[in-house]
């Protein structure tokens, strides 16, 4: 593994060099890496907690907040859990040489589009050290080299993870600076974030402050993990029932993720049929609720808050949502499209001409009909272990899986042929 | 179509509502507008023709380049070949509605991910107004709204053309603001690629100044039509005859373009039978070569010059071409990949292993076996006409034709599901 001695150039242009080798590694040799390091991890747990122990006793002093520790804090359960994240990413299908199309051209030509690793890849994370070894795995089963930049609270754990995981990589054959781990000031993250000849991906996991500081600075592509202003509509049509479990579980089964459903839309003839009994047992949940006149109108006794504008574009990440009553199946698409962030939207309904519309007008990464939002996630898609969920339009829109840690490229096979 | 006197942000909020439309026009219409497109451009020749008279006119006083009044110039040829194309996108296969991939998961749910166009898509352009309407016809054929950005020498033919395609659109259902026209002074592209709100793309085709003058300042995404450094590589055991047509046709068939051959690498074997007939045909055709001290010991009394260390990264665009020899396909790779802009790359070679390694390890767009780098294009790939070529690794790798100008959503369809 690269040391943080190396400059932060040198890092990203010791990662290419070994992408380039990593691009021709067959499968078997990255399943014997990726079990090598489940088992590093296994076997160095004792010493992993050690050094956490040591991260936190050191945090313990600064200005953190609980939830950052407790982020931060490993146990037994949380390295073996580490470890089985990382098979569970080695028996995932390779996402490279996949041929995503091919045709033979008129004058004889085959065309084939194959994918193949981006190349380099930067990871910039907080708190959370796991993020060390399962961006890793996802980086290395894609054939990426992995460049890592973590909290510096956690320096002595992320420092032991990746290297317990690059030395069990390179006992298998996997090219010495295909892991690295650059620990540094904050500076560090701006000199990552403009290695454009070297890293072809940057993925920023954390706040909208680690976004907010690459935007201004990055000349490496980047896609952000998303916010999500996701929305449940109730048509006038709906099974009520549905909508109801739909909505209180699109709210509440995990609030503080970007999954989670954060306005409720109910069509008018529905409204004072469908809110008291849904809005009573939001509220019997602890959600707060911020309604517009007609939904505050329609509430039947839950307590209810007027919503302000900013209501309606604010991703609360808590148990709060905002409650509007709409006319139309269009006018909810109209809200979604403005207010929405492009994640996952929601419509309950039994009418197919509904639902068709729904579909098509409401742009966003997933678009659910008669089902939670909650579903938006690499592992329920069933596609493995997820990097982030993407609401960008370009390459990845949804969860950033080990199909989108891949490029393409064409390969062209001939016998001779030459431009007319 | 929106006129120059609103200003940038409103022509793109105008544009943003009419893709909302526009991605639910069916092929059928869309085919219509493209139709009526052609046939107003066509009917509305002379009027064209003067307006573009007029242009050349103030632009003779200016201080343009003789081939950049070549490009700005048309004629009826040209004319009517901007109808033609217009019809050649119209009967390409709809990119809107692809099921690209759809499964169903443990719990029921149907996952499908769908080709949707990406909104609102702007270009900005140099002299050739030709541009107007190709990418007209590729945007609306995606149900992409389009902002254009053209040269200021060609406002008055632009604005024509731009008005009669949006007109003619707009005679068969397409909205308003799909189709428009921004022109001003320099700021506007500043500002236009500043409109992340509303703007999902900015394609950029120029020089290098105008790509320098966005990298910059814009926080829409960009994609870059490419320049191409790109090798040829004659292996020891190619067919040398063979080897020999496929360089000259990569470096003269149309050497200004960024598919031509811009360095051959011969392997030390063969170098001493295939130079000295290879660059005597090629000094012959008019082209200056550079070589490595191995190159000139073996070109057998072609005209060949020293080669600096700057000719590996010079995409000459001209009749000139750098030629080195190496020891061995895995020095070629190592060549390619540390000088190449990952355009088109090719090696001739009858051996199946160094083929095969050349394909898995050369970091680029297109990679060739026995052929040409010319064929690196939309067209002749057969996805019909296209918007550029990018090298970049992310969402459009190669030609930018109808599926570069989308992006896709996930459709998911439950009957009452919610995560446990």
């Amino acid at each position: 593994m690269a040391t943080t001695v190396a400059s932060v150039a040198d890092i990203c242009l010791e990662a290419k060099h070994a992408s380039r080798e990593l691009a021709r590694v067959d499968t078997a040799t990255k399943s014997l890496a990726l079990e090598s390091i489940a088992d590093a991890i296994q076997a160095r747990a004792e010493e992993i907690l050690e050094a956490n122990s040591a991260d936190l006793q050191a945090a313990a002093g600064g200005d953190y907040t609980t939830a950052f520790l407790d982020k931060l804090r490993l146990d037994h359960a949380r390295v073996n859990a580490m470890a089985a994240g990382v098979r569970g990413v080695m028996v995932l299908p390779d996402p490279v040489g996949e041929v995503l199309d091919g045709w033979r051209l008129a004058n004889g030509l085959d065309v084939r589009r194959v994918s193949v690793p981006l190349g380099v890849v930067a990871v910039i994370y907080e708190a959370r050290p796991n993020v060390t070894i399962d961006a890793t795995a996802l980086c290395l089963k894609s054939s990426n080299a992995i460049v890592l930049r973590g909290s510096s609270a956690a320096a002595r754990t992320n420092g032991l993870l990746a290297e317990t995981a690059s030395s069990a990589a390179r006992s298998q054959g996997i090219p010495a600076g295909a892991v690295s781990l650059v620990q540094g000031g904050h500076e560090d993250s701006a000199e990552l974030a403009t290695q454009s000849a070297t890293v072809d991906l940057i993925v920023p996991r954390g706040g909208e402050g680690l976004k907010a500081s690459l935007k201004g600075v990055a000349t490496v592509p980047v896609i952000y993990a998303a916010s999500g202003n996701c929305h449940v509509y109730v048509d006038s049509s709906a099974d009520l029932d549905s909508a109801r479990e739909i909505v209180l579980n699109a709210k509440l089964q995990r609030p503080g993720v970007c999954n989670a459903a954060e306005t409720l839309l109910v069509h008018a003839d529905i409204a004072e049929q469908f809110l008291p009994t849904a809005l009573a047992e939001l509220s019997e949940a602890g959600v707060k609720l911020h309604g517009d006149a007609r939904a505050i109108a329609a509430a039947g006794g839950a307590p209810i808050y007027e919503a302000s504008d900013e209501d309606w574009d604010t991703e609360y990440l808590a148990l709060e949502l905002a409650v509007g009553v709409v006319d139309s199946a269009e006018d909810a698409i109209a809200h979604v499209n403005s207010h929405g962030s492009g994640h996952s939207e929601a419509i309950v309904t039994s009418d197919v001409g509904n639902a068709r519309a729904f579909q098509l007008a409401v742009d966003a990464a997933c678009v659910y009909v008669n089902a939670s939002t909650r579903f938006t996630d690499g592992y329920e898609f069933g596609m493995g272990a997820e990097i982030g969920n993407s609401t960008q339009k370009l390459h990845a829109r949804g969860p950033i899986g080990l199909r989108e840690l891949c490029t393409f490229k064409y390969l062209i096979e001939g016998a001779g042929q030459i431009r007319a």
